[in-house]
Formats: structure tokens, C-alpha cells, sequence
């Protein structure tokens, strides 16, 4: 468990990911008002122009980087965790258009295309310069209102497993053309336009966004997908999130892009006037808004960065993983494997490109993702994920000596770590995901929250003409617009193999332990229980400061020399819970939020907290009810579940756009390694810094 | 509430405090075992070598900076709250030699000497330029085993108040000398010889600590100065404190430099061997451990900072605040006002100097300390603080919009950052406190501890040994080695004044609100109940997952334009509580550990949670005792106390030094300003950006 052998034990030690992320407005309205903000609707919108055709040559990622990318037309697999190249999904899309199901059908989508992963202990074994595993491909796609399941098995060109799926469980992922297509539909009404014209809104500054339906169990939700169109104005100002038409909602049926039904209870609430809500850089300074300066800083490093990337492996100081981009979950790291995943939605999918030098700093890496649309084509998400080295000025350790003990010792070491990053923009609010990599084997998860914030028109104009200020269920920001009370709940989905599969969950309780008369002047002291988890209802947990755990990952037979199991801990940061009442449908949904911790027996079809189809679902294959089935997991190949919660109360500040807010949990090593494995890095030396210069005198 | 006129309503908008620090040890054994670690026993080991004596040239800070530092024999202060300069600290000596106090005794000491704060409104009213306003000087003393508190105004050179404290108050933090002088008291036992001898360990090895001896209420401690001695063997490494002799400790009268008791019952426990725990770049460096290397990576600013000092007053961005360095606090932000401490210690005494490039990074500001020794003679503290600008890559806000809106957005800010750093190297443990200053007007307070961890030897070599693990009370670290399990804890004294000083405290209860029959699906929402505190005991809170609360401070006569009153808001991180009895003696003393967040009314004698003289204190004048009078609170000039906790369950990553564990809270604008101030900020280009090369390169 020594420093040098880090990279052995951390190679398959964690499989992770960020598995569910849900927005929701609570609006103590009607049916037709938002209360789920189902954002992958909008992942279309941000990847339609952006298809990869091959006939075409390859979109170039918008912004060049100093890395020298391959041309992805070309690529191929190098290690069995890869994702899907072009070619494989062309592959995918001629052996899919031979099947029954889809030569029968003349109008279906592929939902989802990516590789199912080989068997654990498989990857396990494969070392590299071995031949490739064989390729499979997990498929979801939706012919005529059904879904479909499949798995294609790309070295003998054959479909070799196929379900069909209930409508009760849900459907897949909305695509880009449903997401694009009923947008239109609200036009078709006439009492929509007549409510648009009412309201003073130029069609020209029509904005619509498609907001997914929930589920209710109402009768109007059986047997059809269903979706939510909200309007507003974009007059005057890109930040049309200010400018809701207030209480217009339009059902719309997904499939026979036809009108539902319309709410309209906004009639007399203004659209709000948009004053200086546009937030970009040459608006603000063309209104001559920038008025204070910070001389440049920049984190330098003119022999370049210390990590290499070679495909998508990434190797740093003691540590090397396994890097690929996901259409659903964002970001996988594996051998280290992580994902990330927005549930209904599709993270990877709504990533925009990166902006270099503000989303990532210099010297960062930029790695694309190749994903598919509706009809199997693939296209380049561009710049999708960074990867850097961070210094903030921070100390790694550090301890200076009196100088009574005549020891003139003062040590100090910077810290530096590393940094994979995306930025989802999932319609109004962008979610900024790291994931940090110290040199003492931490890992910290890292959720940042900014963008726009999702409003509510009000006919009010200041606090005082509020009679109670409770049930306006959040802050007024501007005049005609409310910022309503939501949560944010994350939660990943975190395969932890601590040096081998078989695992084993302790929750180590620190407690006090009253002394016995006469033993001591204290009357108590702290202890560490720990109790092992039997089987799944063992390890809900709910966070609680007064009756506090550390929350360890061990390998029970493998020991550190001096007999402790090695493991990894669970370090919660701040965090929220749902408050919800647990019948609430889209708590039951939503279910995986009723603990913070969860551990559950890997499951290859246990993935998603939400389950795999999440559109519409009611709630019945979640972690939740997975959990409850109580099986063992005590010296097992398990999967940590954690959530990471906000509340957000907005503020006038979050107002036109929100400064980021973050939350983090970390995976800490403890008795992982026998001893701490920096001590071996360096103090810096000013002889070992950059010479630099204003670029304008250089 | 505007950018523009943030430092106008910052100015006197807070004086907070880190009040507490409490390292406890919790040992199942005898009385004297260390249950409290009273780190300002050391902070003469770090302060006796660097005195300062007006007739010899000052010492010249140890690192020299790019800054240009004045000579401090000829300070002279600018500001009401600047510190007190070496000329005044003569002053104040030469007054109190001629008090009948002092000048009929020949043995006395001078524990504290602070400048007296001008009362709050004549500070605020004060302008640059004005004539300062009267020096008044606080002054703790202990003459002959009684403490005595005295104001001495030096407009006058009178002492114009003067009281005399009972024993049972507890007694000023000692004195180095005090610390120096009971070290060699244990040599003078036959007993204590012998047995280090029998222990095997060579007088020439033998490092000893001064522990504080905390208060039980027995006999033994009535009326007399007591200190615990702690021994351990500095043989082949730096780091004694992973040799410690166990179980001997010596009780020494502090006054009359006796031994008053020694406990022997560790005779079985060897030494443990310390085999490469000394964690020297040179030893580690020579035992060819340096494995790994990460390119060097820095912080550049080519055009310099863009903050600047000017005697104590910073500014940056859209920050100004006041800043200096204080003996107990260690760091006193004002207008914002900032103090920091650690209870019966002395934070500042115990700052050693920070490592340019290792504490903090390039472009670093320094500033000293001015503090007095026993006699009253002042020192410098030499580069105590620095002042930096951070940037890790971060993003201060983003959003990118969707290409299907035809809006081609992409707009990111890069996050940069004011920290305030000092490093208390408090014996073992280093605690690094930053006060971070955002653009957005968040200000986040961290404390991170790293150093070496307080240990108990023990026989035991393997865990195999050990029959019942629970109650090892820690963690088997290296062969004869236990990490004890403990807490930290840090209370931060915070005065704000949003808007002027007349300030209400306002818990917003986040609770789930059920919605009426037929109203919606939904069965329940989200809504914000604020109540008003009244009174002490309505803002004594504990935290809780599951009813959670904004924390607003505000000034209930001052609105936004849309008439929400301006605030700030408490928004704590992951913390710990304190689990141990109220009626324990420890807690009893450390009872504002009690609550995690209280607000009592301002009150100048209230400024320190554990009371004024924490020495052998017995819990009768503390934060819980004042906030039990339950005074009202509404619409008045308050102060917010804020307890950051840590639970330590040490694990073998802790062995042989810590890497660092922060925590922190923040302070964050709730309506405060209009709308988020930093649309301002641009995003970085290209052009702005240093151009740097390697210096073997340069």
C-alpha cells in the first residue's frame, strides 16, 4: 500500500459515478407548472449543429488547444474500457438497420449507444499489447411508443440480446428531433397565440423551451410521452430566463406532436422588463460597466504539464486512470471508473465546449466525446472535458519546529492536484463537475452550480405589497420576478473495489463512553464503534452531526502491516437533504434521495439511481427499491451510492446570473497506504519557477 | 447596496473572531494524562529567540519579500485600530514601572498588553487625515499568583482603570519564561531520573513539553498555577513527538517550580523506534525517497498584485478592509474587524514565519508582528501574514446557451480570489487560517491543520493483538504507536454590522408545506419561514440535516429597491459537534462548543468564547454563561459566534506527519447588493496573459 504501488491498487480500485441529478422547482400551483426541470431535453439544442457526418470532413473542435488531437474518423479501441469510436457506431447502425425490429419500422430512434463494458475481472486481467476484448454495444431505442433494449456484439455482428420494455418503466432519453420538433406545436393552437399576443410579445422574440412532463399517475399520462413547453421573451436581452410569460404551459404529445392542453393563469402578470440582464462581456462593457481590474494571474508552467494522456489513459504523480466521455453520464473514470449523469437526461450530451483559459486554465488538456443522434449518426462533442494541474497557493502538509528544541525545522509543501472537468449546460443552469486527484490518494467530487436561475413572473413589484411573505416560496429579485425555493440532489455512483472486488462497508461510529467511578476526573471520552454491514439496510444512512460516522471501504483480507483492513472513507462535505413527503410522486422518482449513503451488490443493471429509462417513470426500479430487497454485502463486490444535496433560497445577488456554488465529498484513504505517501514531494525552490512577463513587454 | 458601495457598507460591516481553539485528547487513564493540549505553552519556544531590544537593530524578517517593510522601531500609527507600535509599547512599560502596583514588586509579569479598541461609532466616524484617536492600552499582569486587568490611556500616561480578578476566573495565558522555566523542574526528582533511565532513553534525547493543565476541581488544584510536563526520547529523528515516554507525566507548580506529583505507568511501553518518521526534505531526500516530480507549476502576476497595503489597509477589487496582526487572535480583520485565538493560548505568539513559495505562493505580501514578552519589552513576529491573490483554475460564474436559440453565448469568468493567511505552528499541530475574499462578496473562512499528531505509546506492534479494538480509543498508527482519537475546535467571534450597527438575526426555517386537496399533484413544497431572533436562547442552534435554516444577519431598517432588507448570511461547511457531557469539566470549560452558531448583544468584555483568563478557567465566564442571561438580540448591535468542529480518527495516512484537513464556512451576501456585482469582471484573453519560460531556460 506503499506510495509506489498506488497505481496497482488504485488500477480497478474505484468504479464511480455521478449517477442522478435532478432540479426541482416546487411551485404550489397546478398541475402544468414546472416542478421538474428535466434539462437533457435540451441537450439537442446544443449538439444538432454540431453532427458529425462522415461524408464531411470532421467539425474541428471550435477552439485549437497545444494538444495535437487525432482526426476521430480514424479512431480505434486501445484498451477495453474505450468508448465507441465512429467506425464502431457506423458498424452498430448497419447491423441494427438488418434487424427485424427496425427493418419493419420505418420511424424509430436510438436512444442510446454506448459500449457495454466488459466483465470486471476480464478488464482486470487485460494488459495492454493483449488483443482487445470483444466489442459489445448496449443499445436503448423506441419504436412506435415501445422501448427496446438491445446488445450488440460487434465481433460477430449479431444482436445477441433483446427485452422489451413496459411503458410503466418509463421511456428513454428524449432526442434531439422530439426536443426540436414541439416547439412548434404551441403555434398550432390558437389559443396560444391569442395568449402570446395578449401579452404584448412579438413572435419574433417568442423563446420556448421543452420541459419534461414528470409523472403524476393522472389518466392523461398513460400509454404517450409527454412533454412541457414554457415561453418567454427574448426581447432586449439573450437572458430570456427573466422574461417568463407567467402561467402559459402547453402539453404537448411527444409523439403525435399535438396540443394536450393549454394552461393559461398568467394573464395578468407582466412579462418582466429584462433591464440589464444580459450578462455578456460586450454588453456589460459597451455599457461601460467594467469599472475595477485585476492585474492578469495565471498558473504557469513553461515545461509543461506533468501528467500525459495516451488515448484515454491519464497518468499523474502516483496516479493513473481510466478517462472517457459519456453521452449520459458525463465523464467515466475507470480503473478509477467514473461516470457521470444527468437520469432522464444525458450530461455528456449537453457538455458545450470548454472555454479555454476561463472554464480551464492554461496548459490544460481538452478531450472530445464522439457520441450518436436519434438515427445512429455520430457526432463530436468538442472540447468536452479538461484536464490540469491546480495550485491555488494551498499547503499539502506542513510543520515548522520551536526553537526551544533546537531543531530548525520548518517544512512546507505546496499542494498541487489534478483536475478533470466538464461543464454541463443544461439549458439555464450550467454544472460545473471536477474531479481532483491529490497526491495523498484523496479524491474530491466536486459539483459547481452557476447560470441562470430558473424564475417565476409575479405581478409584484417590492416586498411590501406582500401580505405573507411565506407563501410566495422564494425571494423577489427584480420587479415581476420571483426566485423560487429548489434543490439540487447529485448522486454518484461510486464502484469502489478497494485492492480487489470483494469489499466490505463499516460504519464507524464515534460515540462517547462514559468512565467508571473513580477511573478518571473526565466524565467521558470518545470511541470509534465499528460494525460491519450485513446486508443493504445496513448502509441507508442518513447524515446526522450528533450521533456522527466515518463511513470506511475495506478489503477485510487485505491488511496493512500493521493489521488494519486497507480501505477508502467517504468524507461528506456540507450538504442538504429532501424534505419531501416520501409519497410525493416525484420524490418516489426520486427516491434515491431519501438516504445520503446507499450500498447495494454490483449489478450490471443497477447503475442509474433513477433506472435506466427515467422519462416518465413511476418511481418503481430505483436505488430505493433495489435497496430494499436487503441482499448481502458484507465481504462482496459492492457499489457506494452518496447524494449530494442543496437548498437554494435565491438571493438578490443570483440575479441576472448566479455566481457558482459549489459542494464536494471526498474519498480519503485510510490505512490504504502504511504511511503518508507525500512526504517524497519536494519543497518549491525559487530557482525551479518560471521567469515571466507582461505579454506586452515581453 | 450597489458594487460601487460595497466598501462603504463593508466598512464596519464585521468584526469577527476565531475565539477557540480546542485540541482534545480523550484518554481512558489517569488524571494527569494531556485530556486538553495547551498549545500556548509553546509559543515562547517560538518567540524567545527573537525578541526584540531597542538598543539592538531590529531583526531583520527572516525571508526578505519583494515588499518594502518599514523599520518598526520608528512605526507610528495611521489608524484607530492600528496596532501598538514598539514606541508605545515603551511607553506603556514605563507608566505601569511607576504604578505602586508594579514598583512595589519585584516579581511580577505582563501577560498581555493590546491596544483598547476605540469604541465602534467613534471608529466608524473617524476619517484619514483626522487626528488620531486616544491610544488606550489593555493590559493583563499577574503579581505574585493574583490577576490584575488595567487600561492604561497613553494621552494621559495614566492607568485609568484597574481591577483585581479572583484565582477561581482562571488565569492569563503564560508567560515563556513560565514555559521555559518547568522544564527543568522534573530533573530535579530522584523518581523522574530513574525512571528515564529505566526507559532507556539518554538524557541528551530527552525533549520535553509543557502541557496546560486544564481544571478538575480537586483539592490539589486550589489557588496555584499548575502545568503538566511530558517527555519524549528526540533520538535519530526530528520528530520526538512519534517517541513519546509513555505514561509519565510530571505536575509542576508553575510559581514555585516544584514538582508537585509524577505518575509512572507506562514502565511496559517501550519507546517506540521512529524509524523514518523525520520528514525533512534533506533526510528524505537523502534516503533517495523523492520518486516522483511534478513539473513546476505557479501562481504569475508578471504585473504584480493587484491588492495593495497601506500600513494595515488592504484593498483589492472591491474590497477594503483594515488588517493586523494580533498575540492572541493572531489575525484581526476590521472594518471588516477580525480577530483570531486560541482560548488560553496565543495564536500570534505562536505564527512562525511563513515559507515564501511553500505557504503561500509567488507575489506574496508579508506583514510582521509586533508583540511584547513578559516584561513587557517588545518582539518582532516576522512575516506572519501574507496577503495573496489565488486563482486554481476555478470559474467565478458561467452560462453557455443552446445553439438552437441562435443566441451564440459562451460567457465564463475565471475565479480569482483575496486570501489572508497566517500559520500557528501550536507545538505538534499547524493550524492554517485563511480568510478568503471573493469578488462576488463572499468571504470564506477556512482553518486547516496539518503538522504531526499528539500520540500515546502503547505495547502493542500489530492489531492482531488487540482484543477489543472499540476500546483502543484510536487507531494503531506504527508499531507501539496509537493516534487518540480527538477534537478540534474553532470558534470564530464575528461582529457583524451590516449597514451600520443596529443588526437583527434571522433563522429562514426551509420546511416542507402541504399543499391542500385538489390543489395540485404534488403533495407537498417548499417554503421559507423566517422568524425573528428576540433573544439569546432564540439564536442558541444546533444544525440539522433535516431542519435546515438559513442564518441571516440584517439590518431591518435599510432595504433593497425591491424592499428585502440587506444581509449576510452564516452558510456553514461540514462540521463536528461536541458529543461529550455538559457537566464534563472540559466542556463545562469549552461550553461554546455547545451550539454551533449563537448571537449575543455586543459587549467589549464578551470578546473571547471561553472567557478572558482561560487558564485553569472554571466554565463560569464563558459564551454559554452570557448567552443563559438571555438578553434581547433584535435590532441591535450583535455579535455571531460560529464553532467549526473536526472529528480526528487518526488513520496510518497521519504517520509521521498530516497531510492538511480544512474546513470552512462562509460569510455570503443575501440582498445585500441590487444584483450580482461581478458582471463587471472580464474574462481573461490571450493578450492578457504572462509569457513565461523555464528559468534554466530564461
Amino acid at each position: 500500500m506503499d506510495a509506489r504501488n498506488m497505481l496497482r491498487f488504485l488500477v480497478l480500485s474505484f468504479g464511480f459515478t455521478l449517477v442522478l441529478l435532478l432540479t426541482w422547482f416546487h411551485f404550489p400551483t397546478s398541475f402544468l407548472n414546472k416542478e421538474t426541470l428535466d434539462c437533457n431535453v435540451y441537450s439537442g439544442w446544443c449538439t444538432s449543429k454540431n453532427r458529425f457526418h462522415s461524408s464531411n470532413p470532421i467539425n474541428k473542435p471550435k477552439f485549437s488547444t497545444h494538444n495535437q488531437k487525432p482526426r476521430h474518423e480514424s479512431d480505434v479501441p486501445h484498451h477495453p474500457l474505450d468508448p465507441l469510436t465512429i467506425r464502431e457506431f457506423n458498424e452498430v447502425r448497419a447491423i441494427l438497420s438488418e434487424h427485424p425490429l427496425f427493418k419493419s419500422s420505418n420511424s424509430y430512434t436510438l436512444n442510446s449507444i454506448v459500449l457495454d463494458e466488459p466483465d470486471k475481472e476480464l478488464v482486470v486481467k487485460w494488459k495492454k499489447g493483449q488483443p482487445l476484448l470483444p466489442r459489445k454495444v448496449s443499445v436503448v431505442a423506441l419504436v412506435k411508443g415501445v422501448t427496446h433494449t438491445l446488445i450488440v456484439d460487434l465481433s460477430t455482428s449479431e444482436v445477441t440480446n433483446h427485452e422489451t420494455r413496459s411503458p410503466s418503466s418509463g421511456y428513454p432519453t428524449m432526442t434531439i428531433e422530439d426536443m426540436q420538433s414541439v416547439l412548434d406545436v404551441p403555434l398550432k393552437s390558437d389559443e396560444f397565440n391569442r395568449t402570446i399576443i395578449k401579452r404584448g410579445v412579438n413572435l419574433s422574440d417568442l423563446s420556448c423551451l421543452p420541459l419534461a412532463a414528470g409523472w403524476y399517475g393522472t389518466p392523461v399520462e398513460e400509454n404517450r410521452r409527454l412533454i412541457k413547453v414554457q415561453c418567454y421573451s427574448s426581447k432586449g436581452t439573450v437572458n430570456f430566463y427573466m422574461k417568463p410569460i407567467e402561467g402559459l404551459t402547453v402539453l404537448v404529445d411527444m409523439d403525435k406532436k399535438e396540443v394536450v392542453s393549454i394552461t393559461d393563469n398568467g394573464l395578468n402578470i407582466p412579462v418582466a422588463n429584462g433591464i440589464n440582464t444580459d450578462y455578456r462581456y460586450s454588453v456589460q462593457k459597451l455599457n461601460g460597466e467594467m469599472n475595477y481590474l485585476i492585474n492578469p494571474i495565471s498558473l504557469e508552467q513553461p515545461k509543461g504539464p506533468s501528467f500525459t494522456v495516451d488515448g484515454h489513459i491519464v497518468k499523474w504523480a502516483n496516479w493513473e486512470f481510466h478517462l472517457k466521455p459519456d453521452p449520459r453520464a458525463g465523464i467515466i473514470i475507470s480503473q478509477a471508473k467514473t461516470y457521470m449523469d444527468a437520469g432522464e437526461y444525458g450530461f455528456g450530451l449537453q457538455a458545450m465546449p470548454l472555454d479555454p483559459l476561463n472554464d480551464c486554465p492554461r496548459n490544460a488538456y481538452y478531450m472530445d466525446g464522439v457520441f450518436t443522434s436519434a438515427d445512429g449518426t455520430p457526432f463530436v462533442q468538442p472540447n468536452m472535458i479538461c484536464i490540469f494541474e491546480s495550485y491555488a497557493g494551498d499547503i499539502a502538509w506542513r510543520h515548522a519546529e520551536c526553537p526551544i528544541t533546537d531543531m530548525k525545522v520548518t517544512e512546507v509543501r505546496p499542494k498541487v492536484t489534478l483536475v478533470v472537468r466538464m461543464a454541463a449546460a443544461v439549458a439555464n443552469y450550467d454544472y460545473i463537475i471536477d474531479w481532483e486527484f491529490q497526491t495523498d490518494g484523496l479524491i474530491r467530487s466536486k459539483v459547481g452550480l452557476s447560470g441562470i436561475l430558473m424564475v417565476k413572473g409575479t405581478t409584484y413589484e417590492n416586498m411590501n405589497q406582500i401580505p405573507d411573505q411565506e407563501y410566495l416560496y422564494g425571494t423577489l429579485l427584480s420587479e415581476n420576478i420571483i426566485g423560487v425555493i429548489h434543490d439540487h440532489f447529485i448522486t454518484y455512483y461510486l464502484d469502489m473495489d478497494i485492492d480487489g472486488s470483494d469489499n466490505s462497508f463499516i460504519k464507524v461510529n464515534i460515540k462517547k463512553q462514559e468512565t467508571s467511578p473513580g477511573e478518571s476526573p473526565r466524565k467521558s471520552y470518545l470511541k470509534a464503534v465499528r460494525k460491519v454491514a450485513k446486508t443493504e439496510k445496513d448502509a441507508q444512512i442518513k447524515l446526522q452531526l450528533y450521533d456522527p460516522s466515518e463511513f470506511h471501504v475495506v478489503n477485510p483480507l487485505k491488511k496493512t502491516r500493521l493489521g488494519n483492513p486497507v480501505g477508502y472513507k467517504l468524507v461528506p462535505g456540507a450538504t442538504a437533504a429532501s424534505l419531501l413527503d416520501h409519497e410525493d410522486s416525484s420524490q418516489k422518482r426520486a427516491a434515491f434521495t431519501n438516504n445520503q449513503i446507499w450500498v447495494t451488490p454490483y449489478n450490471k443493471s443497477e447503475q442509474w439511481a433513477g433506472g435506466l429509462l427515467v422519462y416518465q417513470s413511476h418511481g418503481d426500479d430505483n436505488l430505493q427499491v433495489w435497496s430494499n430487497r436487503d441482499r448481502p454485502i458484507e465481504n462482496k463486490d459492492i457499489v457506494l451510492w452518496y447524494t449530494v444535496g442543496f437548498h437554494h433560497v435565491p438571493s438578490q445577488e443570483d440575479y441576472p446570473i448566479m455566481p457558482t456554488v459549489s459542494a464536494s465529498f471526498d474519498l480519503k484513504p485510510v490505512n490504504f497506504f502504511e504511511r503518508n505517501p507525500i512526504l517524497r514531494m519536494p519543497p518549491n525552490f525559487q530557482d525551479d519557477l518560471p521567469v515571466c512577463k507582461a505579454r506586452d513587454s515581453a
